[in-house]
């Protein structure tokens, strides 16, 4: 959201244990790396620069401090990978594990990027890893931690070498990397619209179509799955757990952190953002979402697999 | 605290239900308005205008709507007086209600006031009301919670009139009122160190003395309390509650949201500040509060009743 100056750009977010992340899934560092990530994301994608950070903190009295103190490391690193600082906050007691947090960027003098400014004619495009956090969040919950259940669940084949699929998806849903730097990176260059991919791309690209009243077509041949994530797919489904295919999960996977802009027709894009769509006058449905030019559902996408 | 780019000061509290509000002692309107002045008085010791909020809020799903809704509109009624706007935010669902305030201010080009620039020398003054909340709160603990509680606890003629002491002290616990335009005048006015007052105003103004490197001696004879103060604290001995004197109340009690500053000597204080103590070298005891030239204790001081 914009302050009243026009100059600084601030969003919040509040991370409640057990509802929005779990101590046995995520090191202290991890929760506190992405809590940070999800908020500076939110600035990159107004066109802003992250700055400054504030942190809120309500924790049982019983915590160990080690976890205090890794959450506190991990929110300085992706701060200062961010470039930004951690500048204030309040720690209370409580009876669970709140993090509150506040962000702050700096416009360098642009308006802010919208949600409301694309137009019928716009590209649509993208950049940053799409559908490897949702193959991650369904590893955790088959069971797979780390190498240990790796090796157990998925043979050691699957589980070996230097980087395996199965930890890629994980580090990308324990601490997503936005690209911060695009974000005033695409305004730039005239981006019309922005949003970081929180909720699954077709989603949030919903939230667009309605806000710019315009209808967005996504290509499906512009959705090239990482071989992580197709090969982390494919180990899914022998294991019997979410039967997702890998660009279903670029599709509708949730927390990817990605950045998804419209820009005029025309706009000569860096190679670090793919064009995946385009936005037209909405036709009889509306301001909706469609993939390959058909109505977007998340579920029973077979033919995605 | 001051966001790297020198112009926007920001400042974040977690407020948790049973521990920084009670929903039997306060209707959310209050702890609306409450939440907001807290945060705002913070802005304003900085010498900013408030300018923006932003509102995490976390509650159990089967909270009144109607609580809700009342908290939003003392945010909102807060908000406009202090003459900033609720411009972002989160909602998230949990056990316990937490509400997380991060509010913005508008320094106009100024530095920020901070806590460390009082010099030996310099007048200690202090504008708004001191020890009407603690009275408030102290009431609240026996009891008095509305105008039922007050007759039946303290009688007819001590309950009753236009604005009894009772429900002027309520009032200042439940809705303080800081006096925000004070802060930016103060920093105009030159003031080199201030706060708002929340813990009391020795305790604070021991944080000032030991950021500054001075020490603060307070006058009583200064310390003139409200005629409502006064009656409240007799009404609360013989209700044999809390036996803390008025100017005790004025040096030790907390949540006044009042604003203490400390300005080079010789300025020339509007009316609305009062000069209440000085600053000076630090003696043998070091960077010290004290009271009347003798150190400062918050019980036991029966002199000062």
């Amino acid at each position: 959201m914009t302050a009243p100056d026009n100059r600084v750009v601030a969003t919040m977010d509040l991370l409640v244990e057990d509802r929005h992340f779990r101590r046995a899934w995520s090191s202290p560092e991890d929760v506190g790396r992405k809590a940070v990530a999800q908020n500076f994301a939110d600035i990159a994608a107004m066109g802003a620069r992250p700055t400054a950070l504030l942190v809120g903190f309500a924790a049982p009295r019983d915590l160990p401090l080690s976890w205090a103190d890794g959450l506190t490391e991990g929110l300085r690193a992706e701060c200062a990978h961010a470039g930004g600082a951690v500048v204030g906050g309040d720690t209370v007691a409580a009876d669970t594990i709140t993090v509150a947090i506040t962000a702050l960027g700096d416009l360098g003098g642009r308006p802010a990027v919208r949600r409301d400014g694309a137009r019928p004619g716009d590209v649509i495009a993208v950049t940053g890893p799409l559908g490897l956090s949702s193959a991650g969040y369904d590893l955790l919950e088959a069971g797979v931690l780390g190498p240990e259940d790796a090796r157990r669940a998925l043979g050691g084949a699957a589980a070996g070498g230097a980087d395996p699929a199965w930890a890629a998806c994980l580090r990308e849903h324990r601490r997503p990397r936005p690209p911060y730097a695009e974000g005033p990176h695409a305004a730039r260059l005239g981006a019309r619209a922005m949003l970081d991919v929180s909720d699954g791309l077709v989603q949030d690209l919903g939230h667009v179509a309605r806000a710019s009243g315009v209808a967005i077509d996504l290509d499906t041949a512009a959705l090239v799955p990482d071989p992580a994530l197709e090969e982390a797919a494919a180990l899914l489904e022998r294991l019997g757990a979410a039967r997702r295919g890998p660009v279903e999960r670029m599709l509708f996977g949730g927390e990817d952190h990605a950045l998804a802009a419209a820009f005029p027709p025309g706009t000569e894009l860096p190679p670090q953002w793919r064009r995946i769509g385009s936005a037209a006058a909405p036709g009889a449905d509306g301001a909706v979402v469609t993939v390959d030019g058909r109505p977007a559902r998340a579920r029973g996408w077979d033919h995605f697999r």
